[in-house]
């Protein structure tokens, strides 16, 4: 928790760099909020360009008489399990502000389309190392944090 | 939103003209109700078919005695985020018909396995292009349809 | 359902042997509670190393200064769908306790980290070859067990 996927076509995140500073900035969301940062977990997925398709269109076409997109397209899933928000507008607004801010150098300015949704899933089906999290904002939790990996604790 | 994974073994799904196909049958079932067609997102995912296994069998496998399976598999993910439907009975297997009637000539038809589910996700934790989407049927959802991409518009 | 997607490296899940193994276990599990074995979906994602990152530390890294993870990382994904758990710190406990000992020899006897959670989504939002599945532990739903496939039942 949280997980994001990127699923991206092969003309974006090309370099290793690329990759480290969005996963930076996805995990710094997190750790802003006290979690630790081993919690996020960044996959990134390069799908073909012939296998994505937008409102019908590839985003890239080897067929006759198919537009491709006009530009690249990242989708971002993520799945958050740890906090479970409180289901409010305005709590919503700000933390997709925050996710936008942390995306924006990562496509909006490479001049990129791209989406996101966020689903939220139950923290009690959830471990890490076979190990419970440490409730929120917990002792133990900041205790993770610290040695920055999942280490037993009194349940 | 919606976002649709095709998880499929490398013998289904071998040609752009198919997954264009189904790309557009998966598009109309949301522009039919008035949805933005760039609101659809279609992933093809291509499984190498030793990494594909249903109740333990692998699609296809090489190891002596294990007997793979007799037909491909193809299994399709569906996540909802820009209208929640009416949580009823009729609703739901109203719209499931929808999706069995769109899916049959890629899959049913030719002699393909299959299987999906949809989950459904929550509105507000969802963004295209930096923005929030327009309330489902309203003039800017409407506006957003007929340029199909995401513009500013007045929340 | 259920569906699991296990999000490897290549140094992990390396033979065919090792993805049976792993499948059977996770099968094992729903067919323990009576649920027919074609239910049981395990994909394999085989992500490249360089793809991979938790806490913003790539699996296997390029970049100079970049510190890759110490051992190799299991990241699985569930979601059940067929049935809905109780909704009680005991049950979902007792389960996840089940799923623990399923993956031990595939994960931690081997020297990787791992984690996972589970997704529970709505049944009426799901079919199998174009059929809705029969209740929980009813007859028909023992008749598609022995048969291990999805076949038309009365409704």
């Amino acid at each position: 928790m949280p997980l994001w996927h990127v699923y991206h076509p092969p003309t974006t995140f090309t370099t290793a760099a690329s990759k480290t500073a969005l996963a930076a900035a996805f995990t710094k969301l997190y750790t802003d909020i006290g979690l630790p940062p081993f919690y996020v977990n960044v996959y990134f997925h390069q799908i073909p360009a012939t296998d994505i398709y937008i409102g019908g269109q590839p985003q890239e076409s080897t067929e006759p008489g198919v537009e491709p997109l006009a530009r690249p397209f990242v989708r971002f899933v993520g799945e958050q399990i740890a906090v479970r928000m409180e289901d409010s507008d305005e709590v919503y607004a700000q933390w997709l502000d925050k996710v936008d801010v942390a995306l924006k150098p990562h496509v909006q300015d490479k001049g990129y389309d791209w989406e996101y949704h966020i689903d939220e899933t139950e923290r009690r089906l959830w471990k890490v190392a076979g190990l419970y999290a440490p409730p929120f904002g917990s002792e133990e939790e900041k205790m993770w944090f610290r040695v920055n990996k999942a280490v037993p604790w009194k349940e």
